[in-house]
């Protein structure tokens, strides 16, 4: 195997797994976007295309660890280069579960639009909104090495926490009142469920963009 | 920084690496069965024992994260050995996770018992019994570079979802029927979706460990 140390092709290999990483963000937040564009709008064809195109996720998924190999079997990074690519393998699986959340999302939302609605979804589509902007957020930030936004990204969990236990508690309430509403009170909470988890994910990559930058432990300070 | 490459230091190192990460797999593993016995046993002190212990299982992923970085950046391992410290690090990212799970299922277990018991708990505690083991035989298929255990974690995963609908099924009837049953169902399901997720994370470390052994890369052949 090759062994050179060439720095030049180091960064310029660095950049496009950064780009790749940026792509496949995009892909699995368009795909968040997606299966909740299908939940609100009532439209199967929509949540149909969710359920059936994870294949771009799961090639990017497997390019982008075959490029972290790459740069370090090759070039051998020493710190902060290290710690980036590190976050980069860490990352990639985030991003690979947030597709699969999408899926998730996309078949309780076809059940869900399979009974009459239980009310207007004002929250849901609001953590949604919280929880791509968090991961957005979170892959800008690793891209940039932007601590202070990572910082904001985990700030913004807290939202997405109280969001979900509000709906937990009205859907629960709808429930008791009426069993015709539990089977698709029950797909909303679990919707909730898997935003909450997006939000999860970019928590995840936010911690590790901190330690990237600044090889400090944000992590485990607070009860999760 | 040293920079010498002491090969039997460096095998020393990944061995003790290794003690680590199933330390951390039976810490992981002893929080589930806690709060499952908890949740069975209807035992709010064992629940609090979860709820209230996961220190340990926090330190020992920062303990495990550390150590990879220094064999990365001491030894700059090639090929098989890089792979099996990628893999560590995506194994411990994983069963912090599980202890998570843990804390999730402890979570539902103190509201489930709050109310009078839906039914005599069999599915779920098998559920359990099937996510521990899968994580148990993930991690010495790791340590062993075993991949024949590994193919036979991926295989068990399926039992696990078909009990899982199960599960769902006929919980969802017993809310339909009687909506005091609501509630409790609701966080039975819960707990069934927490261990089908630790299911999740052992197959995801059967799929880190045949990659490792053979760079053949097993993700993204079936849908998951």
């Amino acid at each position: 195997m090759a062994m050179e140390r060439s720095v030049p092709h180091f960064q310029e290999e660095l950049e496009a797994l950064k780009g790749r990483l940026l792509e496949m963000g995009g892909l699995a937040e368009e795909r968040v976007r997606a299966a909740m564009q299908g939940l609100v709008g009532r439209d199967a064809g929509v949540i149909d295309t969710v359920l059936r195109g994870d294949e771009p996720v799961n090639q990017l998924h497997i390019d982008i660890d075959d490029r972290c190999f790459r740069l370090l079997a090759l070039y051998q990074p020493m710190a902060t280069d290290l710690r980036a690519i590190v976050a980069a393998v860490k990352i990639n699986t985030d991003l690979e579960r947030v597709g699969d959340l999408a899926v998730n999302i996309a078949e309780a939302s076809k059940r869900y639009i399979s009974h009459p609605p239980v009310k207007k979804l004002i929250d849901i589509p609001q953590m949604a909104e919280i929880a791509q902007t968090m991961l957005r957020d979170s892959l800008d930030a690793y891209v940039r090495r932007d601590t202070a936004l990572a910082q904001h990204v985990l700030n913004e969990d807290d939202k997405l926490d109280s969001l979900k236990t509000e709906v937990f508690r009205e859907l629960l309430s709808y429930m008791l009142k009426d069993p015709a509403t539990v089977e698709p009170a029950l797909d909303l909470i679990l919707v909730s469920r898997h935003l909450e988890r997006i939000g999860d994910h970019a928590t995840n990559i936010a911690e590790d963009v901190i330690f990237m930058v600044s090889a400090v432990d944000v992590r485990h300070h607070a009860s999760h």
